[in-house]
C-alpha cells in the first residue's frame, strides 16, 4: 500500500472542500448572519492541512487496484470530517459527532440531518449544508462513471464487460475529459432547475439550495418542512428534476448531444419506469381507499404519491406530506422502494435498478432450469446475456447490502430503537435516502439519537455511497499486505 | 404433464392420512371428549375421496422432474385440506379458513396457532393437531433426502454433487429403504423424547404430544402457555432435542450405526453451532443487562436465553417466557435467527444453514476477488470448492426467499397490520417457526386475523416448507406445457 501516494490525492481533494467552503463563507458575508468568521476558519484549517499533506508527499507511481479503492474510501471520509468543521465552529451543533453525521449525510447525499429547526440556521451555513450534497453528487457522477469501472465494482459495467475485467464507460477517452462532460450536464441540469424555481417565484437562495439538493438526489432543504413549504407548481418541478437525476448521467449527455433515444433502448432505464409506475400506483390507490385524502382531493393525493414514490425510489428524500399518516401498507412500499434506489451512473443511492433487474431475470432463469434441468439457460437483461461471474459479483453485492442493514437494524435495535425506527433509519442511511419511519419519519430529525447510533448511521451512509466493496475492503487483510499481494 | 398419475399419488397419500386421523379418533374414544364422531367422519373423508382417486386412475410410468414438484406441492395441499377437516367436524373453528390455517401450519410443521385456549380442546382434536407436525416432520425428511435432491433442488446436494445434475445422499440406494431407515431414527428419538418426558414426571399425553411436534421442529403444544407450563428439567431436556431435530438425520443415522464422527467433519454442523452459540451469547448479555431478570436469577436468565435461540433458529417456536417483554434488540435478533433455519436434511425450516455458510464465504471470495482481480478465487466451504451454478442457484433462492419475505410483509402492511406484526408473522411463517412479534408474538396467537392475512401466511408457510422452488415452479407456464418440454 503507497501510503504516501493516498495521503498526496487525499490532500489535494482537502484543499478543494476548503476552496467551497470559501465559497459558502462568502454567501455569509453577504447574509451577514454571523457565521462568516467561523466559515472563513473552516477554509483556512482544510486548506493548511490539505496543503501540508500534498506537499509533503508525492504522486510517484499510478495508483493499484487496492489503491483506488482506499483513497475513494479514506477521501470521503477525510470530506465528511472537514465538511463537519464549520457546523462546530458555527455552534451550530452540540457535539463533534452530530457535526461529522451532517457533513457525512450531505457528502453521501442522504440528506438525514440533525437539525430540528432548519430556519434558525444561518444563511452562509445552509448554504454549505446544501452544497456538500452538490460536491458529493459530483463525486458520485465520477465514481461510478469513471473510476469505479477501472476498479471492476458499480453498475456501470455490468452491460459493456463483454471480456472479464473492468471496462469503463468510454464517453471519452480520459477520465478528466469525461467528468468534465457531466460535470458540465450536471451544471447545466442545476441552473435548469434554479431557472424553473425562479419562474415560479422561489427566492435565489432557495432555488439554488433546492437545485444543489436535487440534483444530487440529497434532499436537503433549508426548509423544515422541506417541500411542503412550496406550492403545488414547485413541487412537480422538483418531481421532473429528481426523476433526471436518478437516470445515468451518461445518457443525459447523449442525449443532449442529440441522442435522445438512448433513454429507450436502455433495459435499465425501462424497468426503472415500471418500478415507479407500479409503486405509484399501489400508493395512489392504498392512500386513496385510506380516505385521509378525502377532505384534500384527489389532485393532491396523486401529487403527494408520486412526489414520494419518486422522491424515495431516486434516494432524495424530501418530503410534500407527512407520509406518516398513511395507511401503513403505503409506508412500507415506500420502506422496499429504499432498496431500489437510482440508475447506475446516476446520483441515486440504493442497490441501483441495474442490479435489481439482473436479480429479478436470474430468479426466472433458475426456476426454467429446475423444470429444465438438462437445458442451458442464460440469465438476459434486454438482449444481453449477462456473465456468471458478473452474476456471482451482484448477488453477492445485495446480499452484502442486505446483510449490512439487518446488520444495522440489530445494532439500532440493540441501542434501544423500536423496530420501525432501527429499520427506516438504517434502510434510509444506506440507501442514502434521509427521512425513515417511527421517530425518524417524513416529519422527524435524527438529532434527538445517541452518539451511537449517529455512528452507526454514519458507516451505513458510507458504505451504502461507495457501493459496499470499497468500504468493506478497507477492513480486510489483503488490502494492507504487502508481499504476497504487492503486484495486484 | 401426466395429470393422472398425480392424483393416483396423492389420492395414495390422502388414504394414509385418513389412516392417521383413524388413530386420532381412537385417542378421541378413550378420553371421551365428544370429538369421536367427528374424527370418524373426517377418517372416512379422505378414504373414499383418496381411494376413488386411487382407483379411478394409475401410474403407467415413472414420474417426470416436473411432474415431481407438481405431486409434491399439491400433496401438500390436499393433505392441508384433508387435515383441516378435523377441526371443522368437532366445531373447534369458526371458519373453514381458520382451520385450513391451523392444519398446513400443522403439516408444515409451523406450529402457529389460531387457537386462543388449548385447554378447552377435546384430546382427540390435540392428538390430531401435534401427528400432523409428526408426519410432515416425516414427510420433510424423505423430501429433503431422498426426493428433492433427485429433483436438482434444496440443500443435500450442495455438498456432494461433483458432476452437474440430481446427485441424492445415498444411505441406501433406494427411496423406500433410505425413507425406512431414517424414520426408524425419527421414531427412535422422539420415543427418547418420551422416555425423558416421562422420567421427569409428564404424563403420557403430554409426552407424546410434545415429542411429536419437537422432533418435527413443529411447535405445537397442547397448553396455552407452551413449554413455560412445564419443569426447567423438561426445558432442557427440549431444548436437547430441539437441537437433535435441527441436524441433519442421515448424520443421526450414521452416528448410530457407529460413525459419530460425521457431526464435526460437517462444515455445515460446525457453522450451525457457531451460529446458536454466538446468538446465544449476545442474548444473553442483552437480556440480562436488560434488568428483567434481576429477581428471576441468572439460571432463568441462561434458560431462556438458550431455549429461545435454539427453539427459533431450528424453527420449533416453543416458548418458554415471553420473549416480547426483553429489550428489543435480543428480540430483533430472533426475527434474524427465523432466516437462519436447521441443517439441510433436518426438520427445520428457514433457509437452511447450509446455504448462510455457502453465502458468507461467497461474499468473502467476492471481496477478495476485488482486490486481487486478477487471481482465480474460489469459493469454498470446509475444504470443498463450490460450483459455479450452484452458488448461482442458492443465491436465487436466498433472494426469492427474501423477496416473497418482504412481499409478504407488504401485502400484511396493506391488510392493516404494524411492522412487528407483519414482519414477525411473514418471516415466521415461510420459515416455519409460528410465533412471531407484535401481535402475534410468544404469548399470542392467530385467531384474530383476518381470513385474507390467514390465506397470505398459509401461502408463505407451504413456499417456506417445501423450498420455494416446487411451488413457484406451479405458477410457471413451462410447466403446463406439453409440446417443447415434453421431455424435461
Amino acid at each position: 500500500m503507497n501510503i504516501r501516494a493516498l495521503v498526496h490525492v487525499i490532500g489535494l481533494i482537502l484543499m478543494a472542500v476548503s476552496a467551497a467552503v470559501g465559497v459558502s463563507s462568502l454567501v455569509a458575508l453577504w447574509y451577514g448572519d454571523g457565521d462568516f468568521v467561523p466559515l472563513l476558519v473552516s477554509t483556512a484549517i482544510p486548506m493548511v492541512v490539505g496543503f501540508a499533506a500534498y506537499r509533503s508527499t508525492r504522486l510517484d507511481r499510478e495508483l493499484r487496484v487496492r489503491e483506488g479503492y482506499a483513497v475513494v474510501s479514506l477521501a470521503w471520509l477525510a470530506v465528511g470530517i472537514a465538511g463537519a468543521v464549520p457546523y462546530l465552529l458555527a455552534h451550530t451543533v452540540s457535539s463533534p459527532v452530530s457535526a461529522l453525521f451532517e457533513s457525512v449525510s450531505g457528502f453521501t447525499t442522504t440528506g438525514a440531518t440533525i437539525f430540528e429547526e432548519l430556519e434558525k440556521l444561518p444563511h452562509g451555513i445552509l448554504f454549505w449544508r446544501s452544497l456538500t450534497q452538490w460536491l458529493g453528487g459530483m463525486g458520485i457522477i465520477v465514481l461510478g462513471i469513471a473510476i469505479l469501472p477501472y476498479l471492476g465494482v458499480g453498475g456501470m459495467q455490468l452491460f459493456r464487460a463483454e471480456v472479464p475485467g473492468p471496462t469503463p464507460e468510454r464517453l471519452q477517452p480520459r477520465i478528466a475529459q469525461t467528468a468534465k462532460l457531466l460535470w458540465i450536464v450536471y451544471a447545466g441540469l442545476t441552473a435548469a432547475q434554479v431557472l424553473f424555481y425562479l419562474l415560479g417565484g422561489v427566492g435565489l437562495f432557495d432555488a439554488v439550495a433546492h437545485a444543489f439538493t436535487t440534483l444530487s438526489t440529497g434532499g436537503f432543504s433549508p426548509h423544515t418542512a422541506s417541500l411542503a413549504a412550496f406550492s403545488p407548481y414547485i413541487q412537480y418541478v422538483t418531481i421532473v428534476f429528481m426523476l433526471l437525476a436518478g437516470i445515468n448521467f451518461a445518457h443525459h449527455y447523449r442525449a443532449l448531444t442529440g441522442r435522445p433515444g438512448v433513454y429507450a433502448r436502455d433495459p435499465e432505464f425501462r424497468f426503472y419506469l415500471a418500478v415507479l409506475g407500479g409503486a405509484f400506483v399501489v400508493v395512489l390507490v392504498t392512500v386513496w381507499l385510506g380516505g385521509s385524502y378525502a377532505t384534500l382531493g384527489f389532485e393532491r393525493a396523486f401529487r403527494d404519491s408520486l412526489f414520494h414514490v419518486v422522491s424515495i425510489t431516486t434516494t432524495t428524500g424530501y418530503v410534500s406530506h407527512d407520509y406518516e399518516l398513511w395507511p401503513f401498507g403505503a409506508q412500507f412500499l415506500l420502506l422496499l422502494l429504499m432498496f431500489v434506489g437510482g440508475m447506475s451512473g446516476s446520483t441515486g443511492g440504493g442497490m441501483k435498478v441495474v442490479r435489481l433487474n439482473i436479480l429479478m431475470r436470474h430468479g426466472f432463469a433458475e426456476l426454467r432450469k429446475s423444470i429444465n434441468p438438462r437445458a442451458v439457460i442464460v440469465t438476459r437483461v434486454g438482449r444481453r446475456a449477462i456473465r456468471e461471474d458478473v452474476l456471482l459479483n451482484v448477488l453477492a453485492f445485495v446480499l452484502l447490502y442486505l446483510s449490512l442493514f439487518a446488520l444495522g437494524v440489530l445494532v439500532l435495535a440493540l441501542l434501544g430503537h423500536d423496530l420501525a425506527t432501527a429499520a427506516g433509519a438504517a434502510a434510509a442511511a444506506i440507501g442514502n435516502i434521509g427521512p425513515g419511519l417511527g421517530k425518524v419519519g417524513a416529519v422527524d430529525h435524527y438529532g434527538w439519537m445517541d452518539p451511537g447510533s449517529h455512528i452507526v448511521l454514519v458507516f451505513l451512509m458510507l458504505v451504502g455511497r461507495l457501493e459496499i466493496f470499497t468500504v468493506l475492503l478497507l477492513f480486510h487483510p489483503d488490502m494492507w499486505r504487502s508481499a504476497h499481494f504487492a503486484r495486484t
